[in-house]
């Protein structure tokens, strides 16, 4: 019976297709191994589910003699170190089916909250100097009409555009390939520069993935060739985006707003972030209900039964 | 040279319609007039635009001898007594077309905000304790794939139905008179008694105009039909929820959270609703962007000039 260390402490829910077939060792008294009690047993398994708190480096590849397969708990696989892997003969599997609309309907959920300022409205509402109810006194930015710039449009890409369209955005989109035609049209979407959609889009929001081409792809730079009046999305990864140069762009007002799920160094926000009025902030959340958690469970155990049995399609990642 | 009051502080953008054509007068030093500003000059007027802030009554409608025309800088007219007015053969207009999508617009972010937790991460990341980052912890709910329930499906929840359908909701609704098949065949929309939207729906949206006959439509017997996870939405007024009821079923976890942008005594707010985590508040910002406030203000003109001219289709209220 082939061993699973799962690093988390996932719900029995999703993990009902391993039943009986597998051997499950996953944190019984807390939510999640460390990389040290991971490194210390993992010798003694074929499949892992690694953690996103530590990156699944060579040290752990190397210790895990067994190893066949690491069947990531997420659509994003910058946790683990894929060519070393990929060197060593082990599968890599994501989530890319689960993980797709809560994701964009977190980034939409985001844009409108930046936009039309529900975060602030609710927070300063609360406070004793609340919120001037006055025709003009702190308005937000109006969605309908307006250009939104999609950096990597991918199926999260997509889902987001869907919902952007029928809220009457126009779709911009830069990607590492152009998209088909018949994709384009479904969203009327039309391909730019990377440069252009940055000095175009009215909402610009980051859905590649994390490579090492893509680290701080956002820096002081891109957001000097941002509108002012421009706001800025991230459900992507936070490595993507040069923290401190958002930070900075946000309290200069070179920016009008941002709406982040994601940091350089989660669960640490920038302490700036924190005091700025023209940010959303949410834990890397953009999959945080019961349902999606458990449904992202099911497919992560799919990707192990398929990959041993052949009865699931599997998301192979190298 | 007909000669309009304006109860509040337009920007004169929004007025460009009437310039050289009507005499206007507004405030020039404060944001608006007030109930005995208005009162004791309107005899002098044809056209008033009116406020929010307090009721065009009788007694402000007998002091208006030669008004011929109330032009509303909203689509709601709750503000004016439209009875009255028809009796002394005062035409009441509205503006229901710059309003639409905003609103719409507002309450979709509002009711991804609520469900997906965003004005709640937002405020608790920003405190020293913050927010778990737990795969289990403090989730929200999803919004793809659940039943939103419109009650009152007029334009603005036309508006709304289709950027739900667009993020994977299912839309049943109730109004007081069911739509014609086509538009209800154009967002897959259901048509439902006012019973089976309350114990059905997810999400239940308020967008029926606020009349004699829909005060306190819903209270305390409505939240107890309401699902333990229903998550409630108004955008519409505040006087057709009976707001203690409502702070009483978030309190007690009847309903699993609100997000209103409406209250019952604007703009104070119920001091329990600013207490609770599982609301989120907006100070009737629904058309709270410069763009929209302007188009709204141009709606407005073009209904007197409409009046009076007949160059601009109007929209009449009585």
């Amino acid at each position: 019976m082939k061993k699973i260390l799962i690093a988390y402490r996932l719900h029995p829910e999703g993990l009902k297709d391993l039943e009986g077939k597998y051997e499950i060792v996953l944190p019984q008294e807390k939510s999640y191994f460390t990389k040290e009690e991971v490194t210390s047993i993992i010798h003694d398994f074929e499949v892992f589910v690694p953690n996103f708190s530590f990156y699944t480096d060579k040290n752990i590849i190397d210790k895990a003699t067994k190893l066949e397969l690491i069947s990531n708990y997420g659509v994003g696989y910058n946790n683990i170190d894929v060519n070393y892997a990929t060197e060593k003969g082990i599968t890599v599997t994501n989530i890319p089916n689960s993980t797709r609309e809560p994701t964009a309907e977190f980034a939409f959920a985001l844009l409108l909250a930046a936009g039309r300022r529900i975060g602030y409205y609710d927070r300063k509402l609360r406070t004793p100097k609340g919120v001037s109810w006055g025709v003009y006194a702190e308005c937000g930015l109006p969605v309908y009409g307006k250009t939104l710039g999609i950096i990597g449009m991918g199926r999260i890409g997509q889902s987001l555009a869907r919902r952007a369209v029928a809220s009457g955005m126009n779709i911009i989109y830069h990607n590492r390939n152009r998209l088909d035609t018949s994709i384009e049209q479904t969203y009327n979407a039309h391909y730019v520069s990377f440069d252009e959609l940055l000095c175009t889009a009215d909402y610009i929001s980051l859905n590649a993935p994390s490579t090492p081409e893509t680290y701080h792809l956002i820096g002081e730079k891109e957001f000097n060739k941002m509108k002012p009046t421009a706001v800025f999305i991230n459900t992507a990864r936070g490595n993507m985006v040069n923290e401190k140069a958002l930070a900075k762009a946000l309290k200069n007002e070179q920016i009008w707003a941002a709406a982040l799920d994601v940091f350089e160094n989660e669960p640490h926000i920038l302490p700036e972030l924190l005091e700025l009025d023209n940010v959303v902030l949410a834990p890397h959340a953009a999959t945080k209900t019961m349902e999606d958690r458990i449904a992202m469970s099911i497919e992560m155990a799919q990707n192990i039964v398929g990959f041993y049995e052949g009865t699931f399609a599997i998301s192979r990642v190298n």
